[in-house]
């Protein structure tokens, strides 16, 4: 039996909820798209594994990454019996990837046009978004996807595209103020058509909020 | 490397969170305390193995099971590299369980008075109370380590004992009225020194107020 770890790495680009998928350059699955990945190493644990395969697929390494589910079908790969520790990773948009060595080709897709996967990749992705759709509520993961000032706009974009609806923009931001985790900054982003406050995230509020229970409901 | 299923089962008796342990009949570890599991069979699906495993070990088919995490730190297991996929079962009280052939010993332990555990069996057992508690709030599952019918007094127990704190009697039950999703029965338990009404769980009443986000803030 052999282990492999796969990484479903999620970004926000223009609006819309963004994967990362390798082209296969070895059988199985040769030319098709798969999530980045491999087989784990004799002496690394598992963070280490998918950290070391991101690595080397994205050429990023100071990521948010979690460890999802474990896959384990017996005729899930036809090489033979190989069990699929899942990750996910989030990356802010404005962080820059390169393609590695192990990947002929590393380029992001919608989630909206996805090309066909390789093994049950499409599988650990549905797995992947639930869990990023469901953590949206209760996490602070949904900041994550954002660079650490942005504006009001930016942040619901993260939601709208995660939660694949949109969002009525007034109701939204009295919500987010109702939480009161974000803090607002003497800095505007120019580059819109008219200039737009920024804010950054305020972790230690929003520990609080969760000690009381209080959820994200969008 | 070999891929093994290690399952927590947690159970409320006499108010009290209890987890099962079975005591090793092989090396390593031979005679001290683990978490039920083995290793997978070759035709076989990862929630299959666990599933073979809870019946072999304790006689249990028809429970509450979800995957936990992966652990695989590379000394994790001195025979060499091994991967547990780990689980999570409740069992409710009023289940009987007989120890398998797999286990020289199955016997409920109280989480506050643990053997020492082989393996990092340990590490395992921390994860899956942290993933028990955290589930409690916005989750159906402490209603699982409940009969279908159960006394207010016994759906406190369950909180408090997961919890591992008292909880004020009339503000707990007044937050689970609050939340409407009790059906009180024209029955009542009459064991206790006087007769205490059972309530079943409405799960479909638990889905709505899941879509509006509130969650169990005990």
């Amino acid at each position: 039996m052999r282990v492999a770890v796969d990484i479903v790495i999620f970004t926000i680009q223009a609006g819309a909820l963004k994967i990362l998928l390798v082209k296969r350059k070895i059988e199985p699955y040769l030319g098709q798209y798969a999530i980045p990945g491999g087989f784990m190493h004799e002496d690394e644990d598992l963070d280490e594994a998918a950290l070391r395969e991101l690595r080397e697929e994205t050429g990023v390494t100071d990521v948010y990454l979690e460890q999802l589910y474990s896959f384990g079908a017996p005729r899930r790969d036809p090489r033979g019996r190989v069990i699929s520790v899942s990750y996910f990773a989030l990356i802010s948009a404005d962080r820059t990837l390169s393609a590695g060595s192990d990947a002929a080709e590393a380029t992001w897709w919608s989630m909206k046009e996805l090309p066909r996967l390789a093994f049950d990749h499409a599988k650990i992705l549905d797995y992947a978004l639930e869990r990023l759709r469901n953590k949206l509520e209760y996490t602070t993961v949904g900041f994550q996807l954002l660079p650490e000032k942005f504006t009001l706009v930016q942040l619901q974009e993260v939601y709208e595209a995660i939660l694949d609806r949109k969002l009525d923009k007034r109701n939204f931001r009295r919500k987010m103020s109702l939480l009161k985790i974000l803090k607002p900054l003497k800095e505007y982003q120019t580059s819109a058509r008219r200039p737009a406050q920024l804010f950054r995230f305020v972790a230690s509020r929003f520990e609080k909020l969760k000690d009381k229970g209080i959820v994200f409901p969008f």
